[in-house]
């Protein structure tokens, strides 16, 4: 079967995480905090990031959160995420960019840092400089998916796809952190409700990262 | 015919020709210098980020340059360079990702914001410090590149792939803005040198960034 090693709030062990509950894979759950720079987990991935997908049966291990979903995408029919198109799927491949870089840059990473790392790892407080700045630019980002969902069904088009399941985990990570204020976007906040209904997606709303709790809202399908 | 959106020394656009090179696709070029922050092309990227590819005859705009890659190694059947099994494709992604995320991060970025972003655009002195810092980690990501071609003939293993092509991007970059020390990496300095030599990459080895000068050493295939 298959391992994941990750820590509940990393958004591409989510991603990952999210494509195989839409596709029915089995697999369980490693614990992995990559700032414990453990030379097992090194050795699994020199990036020494997560997520890292392991078959020990079959003697995988796979690295990188985009190599993983497209490995996933290509070799499970079920539930294909990447599909459509030649353009349908680099419209699906822009987006899941969009998110894992700039996103993450500089909304989902900055929260991180803040409230993740600076209370677990080095014990220091918060920047709210650097706290306002990722939440001013998390507005203008929740516009820009709120002018796609207003073209589309998803977000890359007519059908779900991994940009959608690349959407809900940055954004959930963010909202898990107390980064998005989801007044004025009733679109984005529509399509994430659905979302948080999903069977692949309950699971990870449940799931709590030690000593940081999520504001009120945050697992609730009604927010 | 694909016009492709770019900079002489953006990495993820000389990714995108090297394959573009390889495959035997015919296109133009369009300068585009992302901090000039055009409005037409964030229009066509709202990222702002090189390289875009457009064929206007086909109303086809792609962006990011992964999405740009996947896009031509699935439409056009020549020199397919994320092949194999799975696993073999898997192992490509995760070299691209390391390259196009790592070495850009730790290597280029700070190369191409010290030595060529503050000569043209806020006119300041590089950081020497950084430059330090960039160049050491570089010989670091350059003892990886050794350890892999020690134990492959091409990166991601028996084949040419498009992690070839990615380590070439980012390599030559860093190498144009003097940033790499060769000395003590007889295997990556092989397998550059006979890279050099392709016709996919002559053309670019022979563009020059205006106001920017590479090392005498940089378009030679002996140096």
């Amino acid at each position: 079967m298959w391992r994941l090693h990750q820590f509940p709030i990393c958004p591409f062990s989510r991603k990952v995480r999210l494509l195989m509950g839409e596709k029915g894979i089995a697999y369980s759950l490693q614990s992995e905090f990559p700032w414990e720079l453990r030379d097992e987990f090194l050795y699994m991935n020199p990036t020494g990031r997560t997520p890292v997908l392991v078959h020990e049966e079959k003697n995988i291990t796979l690295c990188d959160s985009m190599a993983i979903c497209e490995y996933l995408d290509e070799t499970v029919d079920s539930a294909k995420m990447i599909n459509g198109s030649a353009e349908y799927r680099a419209e699906i491949r822009r987006l899941v960019s969009w998110f894992d870089e700039q996103f993450y840059g500089d909304v989902t990473a900055p929260l991180l840092h803040e409230r993740m790392r600076k209370r677990l790892v080095s014990r220091e407080s918060p920047n709210a400089g650097v706290l306002r700045e990722a939440m001013r630019l998390a507005n203008g980002h929740l516009d820009y998916m709120d002018y796609l969902i207003d073209h589309r069904n998803w977000m890359a088009g007519a059908k779900m796809s991994l940009a959608d399941l690349a959407a809900a985990a940055q954004l959930s990570v963010a909202d898990y952190l107390g980064g998005i204020d989801w007044t004025g976007h009733a679109q984005t906040k529509a399509w994430y409700s659905m979302f948080k209904s999903r069977p692949s997606f309950r699971p990870l709303l449940s799931e709590r990262m030690k000593a940081i709790a999520p504001p009120a809202h945050y697992d609730q399908v009604d927010f």
